[in-house]
């Protein structure tokens, strides 16, 4: 399968071409610019949904609960799950397989875990790659689901069309240390468990938070409850993510975003490709190692490593 | 205060002097490097103690703690609490002012939080930074305390000589979601709030996720049972902390560690030194807001935006 003929594949919608795609992004493939460069501009049709919050507020219960009212609603639903704590996969995998029991056969949902590839980077720039062939291939909802809270997942998150916060109750300790940060990205809050004691303090501990929070838009923010694992709510998180679309579109509120977005994701693949360049040779990457020996030992500083190892890129250029 | 003052004063353990200097790590400021070319070799004396864990385990309460123990000991401890989730820092503020309150009119004890500055990056790096900066000054123990567990914490825990995991009873989710990514890092595990029920059940599943981990060594990370507010466990905690060490000193095991924090050290630098070079000019800045705003709309893709300012910078170099 030449590149042509994936992209064609993919466009079509077919599942192992955007699984093969996905992979290419993925891996920082060589002709991976050259499939985003077709991709980009098919995207766009689908709306995507950033799903995140602390572990154990059952992310992925809800996230398959939602995917499966939207294929009721013979919507096509992409899962992309986001595990940067989980550089070595396994994590990963064991999640897809639990969760292919319930979704995996039905050919409307296409679900993938991307995980960290070494330490060169790239996880937060692969993940919107892949949310995009997704999109380019026609499926209608592309929900991206993170696993931690960290700066990577928040940045992932507000790469995404509509952003939902998830939190349990009794977690006041939880709201305190989630604080500002990812208080801000919410445009919808879902309280998950909300069968258990505290969903009220909760809830009134959320509303004061959001008071503080500053938006950039009109929006206020709703709180759904949720039992996930009940299926119960759902109806109403999808009516508030639909709610917020309608208020975006009316408002034009998401111009500011997309630009946002935009120079994120530019700054992103930029910063990759500058240290691909940068350390892309294999004599490169042994500099590299032996410099890092060097100030292992303290024989040697971080800075004055990285000064020696651009101007010998500079020269060499 | 020019330069070589400060690094004087710095080195001789003034508190003002290493908040100053820390204050310039993180600004990136041009006399920074030179900063840390004398700081580096001065390090290696105090013992780096990273802890992580999810939010609401209680970390903060777990540090002051042993923060506290410290000080008994006569010994000098920094506490650098790293909390990317909140760019706006209003969060680390007021954690900070709430923790001056126990620990903060003592002298021997240090607090600094570090929280993102723009999306130029450079978090983890001047985190490393000012454990350096610390550690030069004479600290006895550094704690580097992350906010969540996302992929950033976890890289900046790797740093520490030590690294604690922090769960709570009744996480089984948790732990589930936490996974294999945080498992690995960890050289102790902390069940703190250990008065609750469901310890015994969590102790279960991190012995049999722990016997799954893959270590590079032959230590079995032990799982320290504390109750942070009432001071309960933290004896044991320091214990494990020195038995770690005297492990690793008695090993050598710390050497491959050091190399990898040395490279990782290195790449993290670079990533910002050459995104700095090909940005940092007015006239790079604008061409990026430029190019963002026709990414958004989709009049041009990301790459070859990011292929144009490429071009562009190594052309005018």
């Amino acid at each position: 399968m030449d590149s042509s003929n994936l992209i064609e594949r993919v466009l079509a919608g077919e599942t192992r071409a955007v699984a093969r795609a996905i992979s290419k992004v993925e891996d920082g493939a060589k002709d991976a610019a050259l499939l985003m460069k077709e991709v980009f501009p098919r995207t766009g049709r689908g709306l995507i949904i950033g799903i995140t919050g602390s572990p154990g507020a059952g992310k992925s219960s809800l996230v398959d609960k939602l995917a499966l009212l939207y294929r009721q609603r013979k919507e096509r639903v992409g899962i992309v799950c986001v595990d940067p704590s989980s550089p070595f996969s396994g994590g990963a995998i064991l999640g897809d397989r639990i969760r292919m029991q319930t979704l995996g056969l039905d050919r409307g949902v296409f679900i993938r875990s991307m995980a960290t590839r070494g330490n060169l980077g790239g996880l937060a720039r692969a993940t919107v790659d892949a949310v995009a062939i997704l999109d380019a291939a026609g499926f209608n909802k592309i929900i991206v689901e993170t696993v931690g809270v960290g700066q990577d997942e928040v940045e992932i998150v507000k790469t995404a069309d509509v952003s939902v916060v998830v939190l349990v109750p009794g977690m006041g300790d939880d709201i305190q240390a989630i604080k500002a940060g990812i208080m801000e990205i919410g445009d919808i809050f879902v309280i998950n468990k909300a069968d258990r004691e505290g969903v009220l303090r909760t809830e009134k501990e959320l509303e004061a938070l959001l008071s503080l929070a500053a938006r950039t838009d009109d929006w206020y923010p709703p709180i759904v409850k949720t039992v996930a694992t009940e299926n119960k709510g759902i109806d109403d998180l999808a009516s508030a993510i639909e709610s917020y679309r309608e208020f975006q579109l009316k408002t034009e509120a998401s111009a500011p975003r997309r630009q946002a977005i935009a120079r994120w994701r530019i700054l992103e693949l930029l910063r990759e490709r500058l240290l691909a360049r940068t350390l892309g040779s294999d004599s490169a990457s042994e500099r590299l190692d032996a410099l890092a020996a060097e100030v292992a030992d303290k024989r040697r500083d971080p800075y004055s490593a990285v000064e020696e190892i651009m101007n010998e890129a500079i020269s060499s250029q």
